[in-house]
């Protein structure tokens, strides 16, 4: 076994990557297909010495034309067939807290779940299906975005919900698995067992936001519980709320679930409130007009504030704070915003070294290490699937 | 004005007490008649010697027959007369953050309010409705449950949802407010102002439980939010949830409103979990023999310890943390554990001291001050009843 393919199926998105994974871990293609099913669709591939391949404007209806596109491509355009294909599956529900080669039980299994994450499991469940009829020959994987939090003890798992509710699998899943994951295993890796075995924080602040305390290489808790909408203010999702409010909304609203659904996932968050858009940078940008930009940033930078505070409460201190995502890598104002005030916590920035993104950017007198780092979810799933097929041989 | 009558009204019991004001703060009754339309209803009055007048089971099948029982007690039984009567509103929306005294015009938009409290607010109009009619003399005030909180900046007023759905007045509240101010004011009183002026967590721990963070006097944040259902597990209420959640309920589980509001305020929370019991005493007796109120009671003390953190973050660190209410007073071991673990806050608690309900509690190195004190949400009505009628004199 040595070329692994890695599928990363969004909302609107499908991410590829192959890899040889058996001398080093060398990428021979990356690539996606964005915007799906808007007048945006863009597709892109890149080589082994990052050079762009494709980038071109596509016309793709949906999902299954999607993956049509971007697996048609890979399987008519060169001779390389993957061994192995490894599926981001963002909801493993109560049973897998590891990867699974895929059987037909399993996707039976599956589609179960997706009552568990309507919006986002039946993609992937297609990209799967395609997958396989186009590469007969190679073992798929379903790799879950849920598997890292199933250590989390019930403290963090239960919601106080009667039993005959908690029976049908509503319980704190947590997500964003797969890019703590590989951050554990670069810490591990290039930083050593020391400061990944201790008490961290670990920040995936992207348009989709969770962290998640992890002590001694377990998560022990996390924000995003359910569902992907829980948790922190996000760009467009509103995080946790009081079930007063949905229940205010239904009852006094007449709002119904369907529409309830719509505004909690996609016009709420940093969107919601600001009326102008979920991206922070386009917010931050706009701080020094609007009011109400400046309100969406203060409220995401103050739940993540308090979400720190909370974690180390739970891991009775605090060691490491690792910030990733599309925000967290590249935001040096959110970073220090997120920081600011900590100090009782021993959480001290180096300003400079923030503004330039290195990778440590915690000051000499920090008690606590504060890092950047990139995460790779693609890079994970091959990882996990080179580890589960070689269990296997 | 001399004589001041507080009404309390929960959703099963009206409380009420007789002061004199104008010569320190005596009480002349206290009483209450509880477990309204359930067979164990009970009337009980408490004289200012602290004697039992009457404790005696009642037949009342409604919060209607409460208020004729009570109020018609304290006018037929003596020939006092309350100069003015405070009641305990728990929902001020967003319009009220101080009392306000009782006019047709107040009256009306108090109706108004009854959408954000079904619950609750329905029940504290009628007693306001009964006492006028018996007591034409007097002046009724409105005190309101959610003013303290009025001074909570943007990032903890606001959720992330979008503009249309928040100019319906869907923002967070909080509670317990009555008794908060109370706990300030007798802190300010008996302690001291550089104590009262720090940054204080307050844990309001009964039936209903909430916590907040006090900086410099003022309420910055709190657990509650829209409805007493959100924020902390409590004895049989939720707390906050993923939006998933409910989602969930109402699509996968076929669930009404109707019943997931029931379910979230009287079948959740401790009780929820243990299948048992929702009373902490309870609970704690029996953690020895269920795993599922061990549970119950770990999700609960986890919660609250998170919050600590979470509030010490938000004020940039802590000076002090007061428990108040049922559990907050009389719960030693709850005490101890929401603490233990908390020294890198500067948190250490004197064992003996807490076995012993002290009203210090905190040891002698312990960086951050730690108090028990007994609330008392008619006391603070009747505060402020007399000060908002000596205002308008």
């Amino acid at each position: 076994m040595s070329i692994v393919m890695a599928v990363n199926t969004g909302s609107s998105s499908i991410r590829f990557a192959l890899y040889r994974m058996d001398q080093g871990e060398i990428p021979l293609y990356t690539g996606a297909l964005t915007s799906i099913a808007s007048k945006d669709a863009m597709f892109s591939v890149i080589d082994s010495d990052g050079h762009a391949l494709i980038r071109e404007a596509v016309c793709v209806a949906d999902h299954g034309a999607a993956c049509e596109h971007v697996f048609g491509w890979l399987h008519d355009s060169n001779t390389l067939r993957p061994d192995a294909v490894g599926h981001r599956i963002v909801h493993g529900g109560p049973l897998y807290s590891s990867p699974q080669v895929v059987s037909p039980a399993l996707v039976e299994s599956l589609h179960g779940l997706v009552v568990f994450a309507p919006q986002h499991l039946p993609q992937a469940l297609q990209a799967l299906d395609h997958a396989s009829r186009l590469f007969p020959g190679s073992t798929q994987v379903a790799c879950f975005d849920t598997a890292f939090h199933r250590s989390m003890p019930d403290v963090a798992r239960l919601y106080a919900l009667p039993e005959e509710v908690r029976r049908h699998g509503v319980q704190r899943y947590g997500f964003h698995g797969l890019s703590y994951q590989y951050l554990m295993s670069e810490l591990e890796r290039t930083v050593g067992t020391e400061i990944a075995r201790g008490r961290l924080v670990l920040a995936h602040l992207g348009h989709g936001a969770s962290m998640a305390a992890v002590k001694e290489g377990r998560s022990i808790d996390t924000t995003m519980g359910f569902s992907p909408a829980g948790g922190l203010v996000m760009s467009t999702r509103s995080g946790d709320l009081d079930p007063g409010v949905l229940l205010f909304l239904l009852e006094q609203e007449h709002m119904d679930a369907a529409a309830i659904t719509t505004m909690i996932n996609s016009g709420s968050g940093m969107l919601g409130l600001s009326g102008i858009s979920g991206d922070m940078q386009m917010l931050l940008d706009a701080v020094g007009d609007s009011h109400r930009a400046r309100q969406a940033v203060d409220l995401f930078c103050y739940q993540a504030k308090k979400t720190i505070g909370a974690f180390a409460a739970a891991m009775g201190g605090l060691d490491s704070v690792i910030f990733t995502g599309g925000i967290g890598e590249h935001s040096a104002v959110i970073r220090q915003r997120l920081c600011s005030g900590l100090g009782f916590l021993g959480i001290e920035l180096d300003d400079g070294r923030n503004h330039h993104h290195e990778p440590v950017i915690s000051g000499e007198a920090s008690r606590v290490d504060i890092r950047v780092m990139a995460t790779n979810e693609e890079l994970m799933i091959a990882r996990l699937v080179a580890a589960e097929l070689s269990a296997h041989e």
